[in-house]
């Protein structure tokens, strides 16, 4: 089962200027690829911070995904932060600068090779239309922080990630959640392998509490469902899904 | 100048299945009071990473809000996250088990008395009209899941955060982010204490970059902001707010 991180960097996010819809994006579009998200951390734009998240994560997990500050001005401090994260150079890469050429039509300027300049052994990905490749640097995936450069990106991509899918039920309860907690304990100790949400909805008037049932194993998922669902008294029942 | 981080805690937002907007309102309201929010970080429902990652957020930063997982059923475990963090036990309140029990009406069950369960010498704190208090455990300030119940809590504790708010100004730029780099990084020279994002808006046609300059010293930020303009061609500026 394949594990991993996302690494948010931006002080605008942090000021609350800009929310951050690249990580729920990225939650969402990996989970569907059976990709197990262990972490989102949001960090400001600095070298050192970024090192220290970057090395962390890379260790602790088998993909690596950092959005943001890859742009050509001071704070776009990504590709230094992860190079030191693996102690390697940052170097120009000739193939990125004659992108840049072919796309601005004119030599690049000193802005243009910084955001040329990447982690020495970067590998470089094709990435659809956009003229800028995705940078890969060990288990590193490096987007930039527009959602739709991003959202490009990841999807160019996305066959490497994928995995074997979770199966999801969902079962809507009319019951108070202290109501049912005993239950939903129950189930967990004959099925420790479910993976087992419960949500209160306080703006609903049809049901109390939003369940989530979850499995890569369809089989076991659908036997724990019956096994709560003979628990539950049938009138806390709304809808399973 | 006062920092702090946050710790969202929720499997259902690393799945993708819920969309955090806990964090982005914290760092809104924070920013607003002059807080520095240095980190947002978001993890599963699990007491030891949850213990872990409140005590480096705790021991680094004046302010730790935490958010989700507070409820009464197997995957609430924030409570006792907190308690492993500060290396004190988890006890049942009575104050706490009097109010649960005035707003529902009965004794308290199994699950609503672990609700009431919290990190020995917590302060509890008045919420306004709520029945549950905000729970503090030394700078650790723990809010439910549910924005609606965060927003009242947050609210009512708010004036204990107020420090020197940040000022903001704005400038929009027609030019292309790596041909005005340069006066980026000149600015930042004469002006250090400066916080200046430069931000690429690929969705305007009037402009093409957003610069926020920012500083707590309102006479610094128009300095810096005159000296921005000179360096600016008169003819980038779309806007300035």
């Amino acid at each position: 089962m394949a594990s991993a991180a996302i690494v948010v960097i931006g002080n605008e996010i942090l000021s609350g200027k800009v929310v951050d819809t690249n990580s729920p994006y990225l939650c969402r579009e990996l989970r569907g690829l059976g990709v197990d998200v262990r972490r989102v951390v949001v960090i400001p734009d600095e070298i050192d911070t970024i090192a220290r998240e970057v090395r962390a994560a890379s260790d602790a997990h088998d993909f690596v995904f950092t959005s943001g500050g890859v742009g050509p001005t001071h704070d776009d401090l990504t590709m230094d932060g992860v190079a030191k994260a693996f102690g390697v150079a940052i170097e120009v890469n000739d193939a990125v600068v004659a992108r840049i050429e072919r796309a601005v039509g004119e030599p690049a300027n000193a802005s243009q090779r910084k955001m040329a300049s990447l982690p020495a052994g970067a590998l470089l990905i094709d990435a659809g239309d956009l003229w800028f490749p995705v940078v890969v640097i060990g288990n590193v995936h490096v987007f930039p922080g527009i959602p739709e450069l991003l959202q490009k990106k990841f999807d160019s991509i996305r066959s490497r990630f994928q995995g074997v899918p979770f199966v999801l039920r969902r079962v809507y309860v009319r019951s108070r959640e202290s109501d049912i907690a005993d239950h939903l304990n129950a189930v967990l100790e004959a099925y420790p392998e479910l993976m087992l949400g419960s949500y209160p909805r306080i703006h609903e008037s049809e049901y109390h509490v939003l369940l989530t049932l979850e499995s890569r194993d369809a089989d076991y998922l659908e036997r724990a469902l019956d096994a709560l669902l003979t628990r539950l008294p049938a009138e806390a029942v709304h809808k399973v899904e």
